[in-house]
């Protein structure tokens, strides 16, 4: 296809696409005349993971260079390829150096180990933990410690047992599990914080709103947190 | 006590709280002398609230001011007063007018109902699922449908169930339960998100590294997922 026809498959500006390909970060099409060349599928892939990396993901370009090599490396494992692609994903935290969090670390570390996760010493959801274990602290909330984070720690890996399956299908290439990857861990994200506030309001709902006749008490009414469950 | 003890009591530093009181977000001491006051618990509070919608939850001071007028707003519901802060926690989506928005916006309204989940039609957290299922789509996420949600309505559902009763002790102040619905919203986001992406570390190690001597086949294997269920 004609680099037009290539903007119309993804919706990428044509523009765009000849910022990426001057960048490096998309592959030069197969010249076919001096001032054109054709694209194909894999042009079509690849644009569908720089968007999901740079639109979706917000990563600067080096690093979406960054990841876009680890994919494109056969011979770094995929998980190697995906962990850097995480670590991409991960927000900036710039609390380096404060004895909290560095307290908070080593708790998180235990409570990790405790769990019987197997996860690189330097995985960033580790300092993210840290940094959140010191917060809590910082703002006074009673009784912080990484027992607060046990359920929510079990809740992300129920979902994260079947996220890796669906990141994996059978047949899938290392681009389109990246893709999935980082579309998953971004996308999911929004999706769990939306819901989140979402059950919080309607449980508020039932906690806080003006008791209505003939209503049970708080004790006395049905559980309906397992109404929806699996 | 004084203002520099205010300052060690909660880490905000001097001119910090001085911005406030001038911009009248924490109110006055007790005028003790000419160029002196007196500061108390409530002004504490009100500092580690205002951290926690500022800092933690990187509010603009005109919402930070919005929050807390809701909070001191007695004839205002609890629920409605909270309702205010989840709104000005919501992230800006700025999506306005897509159709394909609008279109997953329908979708996610069913959802919603079928789960049968009381939430007020102008929730943020509808929008932003509309987004997230617009964006699934527009990047080719395969069956990108509402019911990719359920497993993160069903989990959310579970943790809001905890939070909603953990933010509503018996004996707390209005301004104490805000500062748990603001800090837990904010922070354990950042909790699950971490988690979210560790729990998918250690299952990819599972799911990709390179076999083990002697390591059962993946379906062989226990299933681990339930191992640290509560």
């Amino acid at each position: 296809m004609r680099i037009s026809e290539l903007s119309d498959a993804t919706g990428v500006p044509v523009p765009t696409i000849k910022f990426y390909l001057r960048e490096g970060i998309l592959p030069p099409g197969r010249r076919i005349a001096t001032n054109q060349a054709e694209y194909d599928e894999d042009h079509v892939r690849r644009l569908r993971l720089i968007r999901a990396l740079a639109e979706v993901g917000g990563l600067p370009l080096a690093t979406v260079r960054d990841v876009l090599r680890a994919v494109d490396d056969p011979s770094l494992p995929m998980h190697d390829a995906l962990g850097i692609a995480h670590r991409a994903l991960a927000p900036d935290l710039g609390e380096q150096g404060d004895p909290a969090v560095a307290e908070a670390r080593a708790e998180v570390d235990r409570f990790l180990e405790e769990l019987g996760w197997e996860v690189s010493p330097d995985a960033p959801g580790r300092d993210e933990l840290a940094v959140a274990l010191a917060t809590l602290r910082r703002l006074g909330w009673p009784d912080a410690d990484t027992r607060l984070f046990t359920r929510y720690a079990n809740a992300a890996d129920r979902l994260a047992a079947r996220e890796v399956e669906r990141t994996t299908p059978t047949g899938a290439t290392r681009a389109e599990m990246m893709e999935r990857v980082v579309i998953g861990t971004v996308v999911f994200d929004a999706v769990i914080s939306a819901l989140r506030r979402l059950a919080q309001e309607r449980r508020s709902v039932a906690g806080f709103a003006a008791p209505k006749a003939r209503r049970p008490t708080r004790r006395a009414r049905p559980n309906h947190a397992r109404r929806n469950d699996p």
